[in-house]
């Protein structure tokens, strides 16, 4: 059954150091380690595969990994010392699981390594379509298209027409979410972090507005010149400030689809929302949802991804980094603001 | 078709005199005055009705009708100078509208005065039941029950055995919301700002347990001592570190649904919820709503009401007030907490 050859390599590996119990992430809060090594064969009598692993995710909700949590959460924290986990892209090396065989390519949660041994095979995905750059299946074709697409389709439910407002629209998911609601008939405005941002997203993603929230000293202000007649749907992926200025500008019976709040995610003590009561006299809807919840959707979503992507209608940019040893960086960067684009790390491209 | 005798009466009225921008309303913001007169008859020509009325309600979100506001609200801001508007029960005295006659009793948005010329009628109900108290018709079997009806079973989104916890629960709204979710089959406990209405709670309207949260320190492990494996279905009538403590202790895929946030009302800066996170990981759907989108639901609710009262398998507390000059200080207390019950004021009792 197995077809790889039982030979030990080399697995260098990224592992976190320590928890981190606030503040941004540090490259040196994680380190390269190049003394392990992996036999290439899963063990008898096993359910397991072996992966190579080609692309990397950086995702934000990645740093939440990164604080031990005293009560279980809807992802496991990191084990300090162990290699850091997220969602990446492999190629089957040896297969003891009937689903898939020696030379498939997959998408799941892997390993921050070279190879990675998976246990439980359940929480991968094959690969139907490897004409479309494997690459993408970190993103668009991945976990982050498929909350965009739950997100906006079903937390959202978008009618044509109505206002929607997306914040970090240049990152993974923002992008696409607009680039959906832009083809259900939206209007479409997006908030980033600089001007190259805000210029990709008008030029690029086809937004019809967006605007640099670094430069504006009101919020409110801001989104009330590019919604006067308020906001129905917002597209919640930062928290805090922005929060509010987005409910001071929602109209009766908006709804707001939270799928992350990035400014949130470093701070020891959280920025305070001080304006929630607009929620009972506007009727609005504020849903918080994961794509873990929504993977039934994943087949019709592929299909449908990938027929976009062959017609040229979606368009999706990606920060690509070489090498496993920039991992650490490439995350870093994600909070800052430094990526444009899905952020991919390239372990190998074959 | 005037039934009323063409003549004319002093008509005491109680007015808002000012805005009050923001802290607690006092009685000497309001005003009796027992100059007006009213002719007791429709205008010729009107569609209007001409009501006395019997007895009026104090809510909470009257405190938001005393600012006044730069954008539309889902009410109107009182006029300064004018009778306070609130919901009501009155008796027709004369009508030329088809749809009411001389001696009907109805209930809607009425003035705080002897007399009302209700000139857009359409925002009354006839009151089919004249052998249930009238005064229920200003809670129980208005405004207020629907509230509870319409925000436990279609915004609660409810399953049988599900944790509900009840904030306000001793408030008009929420001993009705309480014994709702008990009769549904729920475990059901709510929080109350005195000891006479934690007591209220648990002997006379069914609730399993109860506590005053003045007497709670810490308010997430208060909630963490009655519900250890977390909270299904929040009713928020309260807002501020309550909505934050709860947060911290829903369960995933808890429904919150928000009715008011009275705690925030008198505050001139609002107090921060810091933890909103929170609905990203647990999924959580907090949807605000307002009665006001969900009249076509009174029909069925009266009659299912109704039943419920004559079967006694609801209780309802009322605490009445006589006499339309002693309104001011009925409205200022429920921001006190004073009121055990839902608060009325007696204008006339026939």
């Amino acid at each position: 059954m197995a077809s790889a050859e039982d030979v030990v390599v080399v697995n260098k590996q990224v592992l976190l150091k320590h928890f981190i119990p606030e503040g941004a992430p540090k490259e040196t809060d994680m380190e390269l380690v190049t003394t392990g090594t992996i036999r290439l064969r899963v063990p008898e009598g096993s359910n397991a595969v072996l992966l190579k692993n080609l692309y990397l995710s950086c995702d934000p909700y990645m740093r939440m990994r990164m604080t031990k949590h005293e009560e279980a959460s809807y992802v496991d924290d990191f084990v300090p010392g162990a290699p850091i986990t997220g969602f990446g892209v492999g190629k089957v090396v040896d297969s003891s699981h009937p689903d898939f065989k020696t030379g498939d390519y997959v998408w799941g949660l892997i390993g921050w390594e070279e190879y990675s041994l998976i246990t439980k095979p359940q929480g991968l995905f094959k690969i139907h379509h490897t004409e479309i750059p494997l690459s993408y299946y970190t993103g668009i074709l991945g976990m982050v298209g498929l909350t965009a697409y739950v997100g906006f389709y079903d937390i959202c439910s978008p009618k044509k027409g109505e206002r929607v407002f997306v914040s970090a629209a240049a990152g993974a998911v923002g992008q696409i979410v607009g680039q959906f609601a832009k083809q259900f008939g939206c209007y479409v405005v997006g908030s980033a972090g600089s001007d190259e941002k805000v210029n990709l997203l008008k030029t690029k993603f086809g937004f019809d507005e967006a605007f640099n929230y670094k430069k504006e000293p009101d919020l409110t202000k801001a989104l009330k010149r590019y919604f006067p007649e308020g906001i129905d749907i917002y597209f919640e992926n930062v928290g805090g400030p922005m929060l509010e200025a987005v409910l001071h500008n929602m109209r009766i019976k908006g709804r707001i689809a939270a799928c992350g709040m990035i400014s949130q995610y470093n701070l020891e003590k959280p920025e305070g929302v001080h304006n929630l009561f607009l929620i009972v006299g506007k009727r609005i809807r504020l849903e918080g949802f994961l794509v873990f919840d929504h993977y039934g959707s994943y087949p019709e979503f592929e299909e449908k991804v990938v027929q976009l992507i062959k017609e040229e209608k979606i368009k999706y940019l990606e920060d690509i980094v070489e090498g496993l040893e920039n991992a650490p960086a490439a995350l870093i960067g994600l909070f800052e603001g430094r990526n444009v684009g899905k952020q991919v790390v390239v372990v190998s491209r074959e």
